[in-house]
């Protein structure tokens, strides 16, 4: 049934592999904005939005499958609580009713979404599941007061077609992934990350009430700076060489190889700001660059090795085939432990903080 | 995981032995009370419920994992839309926006839901899932214009404990169902259903708008009669046979037998209005029996079987473990070619439509 979709989720269940138990590094991104999140919501928020009968509809797009999200929401209720709380000393205090919108694709793992949902005694929202794509409307129109996105918008649409064609000027023969080692590749990503942050901005701005908050957090690369130069487009760029060898050992064919890209785009920081100032109808409130609590300390193999096979499992087996992931992982593990990550001579991610108010 | 609810959910995914496969039966009753829905909605819904920014907000209370609840839910919202075309000559028509509540219990499988939606270029609202006991809050306050809720009720939120208690006077030894003939089994289902009863139209009572509708449709029995003499009772009661007798043969054990009941209670006609009328926050505006389009044919024991698996799969194999299904099925096949069930000489299920309005 998946293959209709053109997503590809996080590892699902609550196995090994997993998603929920291999998302630390993000859980630490999250982490890290709590405080920064925490002030926007105090000092941004305006009052007159809990109008609507008491109720804060929050949502969290492509949220996956937990356990991330629950913290990133349960941060954010609180603190609209405690404003409520301290903005009101008369004592005539409605109570806030919570309801989260907890949004990713279709083929995304609710059923583990849900089932690891806090318990109900514990939860104070109601919580309900959004399955659609982001890029498009979700949501009814303003009925959303505080949106959230956290590490999401670098995953694309879908491929840049261009790149998978052979004799293509912006064919991307020997990498699948967008590393700035090809012009005409940078290029093609680029246009497919404009339209689709384009589409991403429109949909929330129809969604998201007048004066409601939008945050999102993500990676970028500093201006400047080459997908290949960093820690992270290294290991993709030895997936891809592990993908390789596989094909030249017969256990995947090189058209194979050659036809896999990923839908994923790290715009440079002020290409993002350019593309997000764009849409008029939300005004930038804060875009800043924060640290990553594990930013400094170099990552083990077998760390990095979960991470990826969290994240990437999902597609590389829908465009390879089951049998693939276990040898690949295995490989991508001898390739490190022979020839190690020096993460002091890497550049850095950025790790972006933005908050934007609906107009 | 699943072990942490109290709830059996429809068989999931789309296998041969999947609810969404099997529940054909379902969709019949569904289908016979649509155009009665149409009707009241086209009578009894105010015309000032579309304020709130043109949003119209449906629930279905107990969707399963598909496709029946869509059915449903098409038919509610062609006919909002219809009788806004009707009663809006003035060409300043708002187009409304409407956004589906799907509700079921946690371990429900919403993947499968979520994967069968009707495609979004051909669904003309915004859905959502909504994991959770019906038999509490799931919503906020009066955030809800339409609720629906089809052949769920007879589930309660658990078997009365004294039934499965050795030396009550209430143990329901011999049987695996509540089918009227021990009646202290009889009163403490009938206790049960009553807190139940109460608990759903409470919780509902706050979620749905002044002035809003409750759908309730679902079978129950006529006054005077007992389940043992329905075809439904029937069944179950062979399939407590089935279970005596593999727990003779040592495929499972008499104990297991003995704890083994139903959360499932049908009531008498009667019975259930009065529970409902006891409810003030909502008036009665129409309680009919409705007739089920199969209810004159008799049905082949092939799709008794099938019916009842996708049903009761996932509480057996909670119970007996996953061992046990396949047997007692095919046990219960071979007793229903022994002994056909005699549609002419059984009671019918009465089949009920009730609307509902908010006061």
């Amino acid at each position: 049934m998946t293959s209709a979709y053109n997503s590809f989720p996080m590892t699902g269940g609550n196995g090994q592999h997993s998603y929920l138990h291999n998302s630390s590094y993000q859980k630490a991104a999250i982490d890290g904005a709590e405080e920064k999140t925490r002030q926007c919501i105090l000092e941004k928020l305006s009052r007159q939005l809990n109008s609507d009968l008491g109720i804060v509809r929050i949502a969290d797009f492509g949220c996956s499958s937990g356990p991330n999200t629950f913290h990133a929401v349960q941060n954010i209720i609180d603190t609209v609580k405690f404003k409520q709380l301290k903005e009101n000393n008369e004592g005539s205090l409605m109570p806030l009713e919570f309801q989260v919108f907890f949004n990713d694709q279709p083929n995304n793992d609710f059923n583990t979404l849900f089932r690891t949902l806090p318990p109900s005694f514990q939860r104070e929202y109601f919580s309900v599941g959004v399955p659609g794509s982001f890029y498009g409307r979700l949501l009814p129109t303003q009925s959303i007061h505080i949106g959230h996105t956290s590490y999401t918008t670098h995953w694309l649409s879908e491929v840049p077609k261009d790149v998978c064609v052979k004799n293509s000027l912006a064919w991307n023969k020997n990498y699948i992934l967008c590393n700035n080692a090809i012009e005409e590749v940078t290029k093609a990503y680029k246009i497919q990350f404009i339209k689709d942050m384009r589409v991403f901005l429109e949909a929330r701005a129809e969604e998201i009430v007048h004066g409601g908050l939008m945050f999102v957090l993500g990676q970028c690369l500093a201006d400047g700076v080459n997908m290949s130069e960093t820690w992270q487009g290294i290991v993709v760029d030895t997936i891809g060489n592990c993908l390789m060898d596989m094909a030249k050992s017969g256990l995947t064919s090189k058209e194979k190889v050659e036809l896999f890209n990923l839908p994923v785009y790290f715009p440079q920081f002020s290409e993002l700001k350019r593309e997000i100032e764009r849409n008029r109808c939300f005004t930038i409130e804060t875009m800043e660059t924060i640290s990553h609590p594990l930013e400094d300390n170099p990552l083990s193999n077998n760390f990095i090795i979960s991470m990826f096979r969290a994240i990437l499992n999902t597609i590389i087996k829908e465009h390879f085939g089951e049998g693939v992931v276990n040898e690949l992982f295995d490989r991508l593990a001898k390739k490190l432990a022979m020839y190690p990550i020096d993460f002091k001579k890497c550049e850095k991610h950025v790790n972006y903080f933005i908050l934007l108010k609906r107009n």
